[in-house]
């Protein structure tokens, strides 16, 4: 394999510098998904922790080394998680973080960054919008712009959880995981292609959202010119070159799934693995049931990437009614 | 504190028994709960497992035994998560598991016990039937019996929350637990008794299925006629005196609560932490919902104990219309 900005051993580094509570995630079988999927199905699950996505373990990669160099500001454009694991990772260093999001963002995700302490600014536009603005932010202010997946730390962060994949027995055939940005594909890329490159790593994103797709596929950034996805999580139109190079070296593919597909597999999810995950985490679900031919008789392992959704919108996806809020 | 029937050293001594896909759960703490219970939360969460539930600790420690002694064969009653957990348990080892449970048990649960390779038998009864036919189907076929919470294997198994509690800082003031037969809340309070004595157990169990609170309180055993609640997990008539007695020694309390109350736990646990909880894993937030002052400023672990819920009935529950199955 040719080189990827990534490397093993500053991810096992990485390790050391994140909150343990973000690491050693569940990774299990889950037979009861199995039947309606064909092949067996494991769990990577990312949830269960203070932030309720996988984010944390980079911006706890970040958030130290700022606090290291006496850093005491950060800004960072998100769609709702990476800003509540930077909100979080910096209160707990007396860094000030600044979240710059779309108006349109899921609701819950902004509350949540609001009440960990972080200032949240919002524009009129999507996630492209906020990048921009949170870039404008801090060469304005001085401080340190993080950049999910072009900042090395957050893919190095993202890439811990490819460790955590290669110390489980049985091994897997197949890695499924959300596309967005490229942190989680290229840092859990680099190191099952390092470790285990027998393994295939696949990658999924919307079809409403499918510019990183697309830039793997023709080997190029191609932007798009909007999205229309309910994953909010994934829904970038500006791939990272750096990022998009690293892909092009780990990924096997780069698949797109309907929005049906992504709803399917919340429900799934919800009915066979008691798991409320929010649509970007039920991508590698959706991968397997528009292919299940592809995927028969292997053993897959899917990281649940994230839980934060609006309780209404979820209950709408998965065919519920609007439950009474307490 | 007077001994109770379990041991710390054979506690840590079970650890190393169990498959370590049980152990070291998630741990954390849940900010996005705390306004509307007004205390400090932290979740201890079961249900990222095979099982979605604790109880294969105790049925890994069973089985590895039953495994050691040549012993092919084993029975119990279910209300469906310890013969779920048993199922699992015994199939890795070998050992033909029989699983009585009332025909009026949670459809998933039984479903799932299936799934596993146990035989399932029903009876028209409720639990306590259930645990007679187990019992004459043990005499009957000369295997062995196992009993949940009268066997210090399950209650051991269960006691290994307790250590991974207390491994964590900062530490807290009280723990809530679901009361049931007895295996969680003795196993769990004889490890916190014993290593953080300053420490509150406090035992909860829904108002429909009082028995062991109210033999607690009365110390003496007191059954009931019959049960009605939701949370199928803990509905047993008839304490089992050798757990009552390790009980009296390290609860601090047994506390009741309305169904009302479990539902509106549930509720909360699933809009503020992202979690489908059986009613049973409800009982510690539903403690708190009934009594905001006792815990008022406190930091107060509840353990999240299982997650097997028909989903239907879960969208009744929390108030909303049934879904599409998938």
């Amino acid at each position: 394999m040719q080189e990827t900005r990534l490397d093993t051993a500053r991810i096992r580094a990485a390790r050391r510098v994140i909150d343990p509570i973000f690491l050693d995630t569940p990774l299990y079988r889950c037979e009861a998904l199995e039947p309606a999927l064909g092949c067996t199905v494991s769990i990577k699950l990312e949830t269960a922790n203070p932030v309720r996505s996988f984010k944390a373990r980079g911006t706890e990669v970040v958030a130290n080394l700022l606090a290291d160099s006496g850093s005491r500001a950060a800004v960072c454009a998100s769609a709702g998680n990476l800003g509540q694991a930077l909100a979080w990772s910096g209160r707990g260093r007396g860094i000030d973080v600044t979240v710059v999001a779309s108006r349109f963002a899921t609701v819950t995700k902004l509350d949540r960054i609001r009440a960990l302490g972080a200032r949240l600014e919002l524009v009129d536009g999507d996630h492209e919008m906020a990048r921009e603005r949170a870039a404008a932010i801090a060469q304005y202010d001085g401080i340190r712009l993080v950049e999910d997946s072009l900042d090395i730390e957050t893919c190095e962060g993202a890439a811990t959880i490819g460790l955590e994949l290669m110390e489980t027995a049985p091994a897997f055939d197949t890695v499924l995981i959300a596309l967005g940005g490229g942190a989680l594909a290229t840092g859990v890329g680099h190191v099952v292609k390092t470790l285990a490159p027998e393994a295939e790593v696949i990658c999924i994103q919307p079809l409403g959202a499918p510019a990183m797709t697309h830039s793997w596929r023709q080997r190029r950034v191609v932007t798009t010119d909007s999205t229309n996805t309910i994953a909010d999580g994934v829904a970038g139109r500006y791939p990272i070159p750096a990022v998009l190079s690293d892909l092009l070296l780990v990924a096997d593919d780069a698949v797109l799934v309907q929005e049906s597909s992504i709803i399917a597999g919340m429900r799934l999810l919800l009915t066979h693995a008691g798991l409320v995950v929010e649509p970007s985490a039920a991508l590698g679900i959706a991968a397997i049931l528009e292919d299940p031919d592809r995927f028969a008789g292997r053993h897959v392992v899917t990281i649940v990437c994230g839980s934060n959704v609006d309780v209404d919108a979820y209950h709408r996806w998965v065919g519920a009614a609007p439950i009474h809020r307490s």
